[in-house]
């Protein structure tokens, strides 16, 4: 398992709209991508707009060959890209440890 | 629930010390603060002196009230604070929506 973590900067007073749309992109587009697992968005307190999206994916190579290499990340930049305020930060994980719950 | 993300650049070559270090800092200390819900630690791939520390509170005030102005802030820092690159970031995120599982 590897996690994704994106780092969205939004343009401001777009929140509302944008709370819909990178929610309707996720479950709609990158919801169907092979070796996805499951995905958390978290909304910025000191930061409206600011999004921290998390993907749990399979493997590297099925986010970054999989997933960017095919003709839906296209369809998910259209969704989500129109709202940026500058390209998103993305860099990838791996759990070193946790909570039991 | 508030959950806050710490963004950390430790010193190149101590990742393995930092890796017991902040596991030990965080069931050591923070998880006896009030309001601690539970904690997971994240490791970079592409950068692997880069860890994101997520931890969930109950309330923004018991974070930044409650452990940062508590003795155990500066004990915690003892631990995990000579590691550091530079400062870390932190910030607090409300979930906006997840995936069932």
């Amino acid at each position: 398992m590897i996690l994704e973590l994106a780092d969205i900067q939004i343009q401001p007073g777009r929140e509302a709209e944008f709370d819909a749309a990178i929610q309707r992109g996720v479950t709609q587009i990158i919801a169907q991508a092979r070796g996805f697992l499951g995905w958390q968005v978290h909304k910025g307190v000191e930061n409206p707009q600011r999004y921290v999206l998390q993907i749990r994916w399979a493997s590297l190579e099925d986010h970054m060959q999989g997933f960017r290499q095919s003709p839906d990340f296209a369809r998910w930049r259209d969704v989500v890209g129109p709202f940026f305020a500058r390209p998103p930060q993305v860099e990838h994980f791996e759990l070193l440890g946790e909570s039991a719950n």
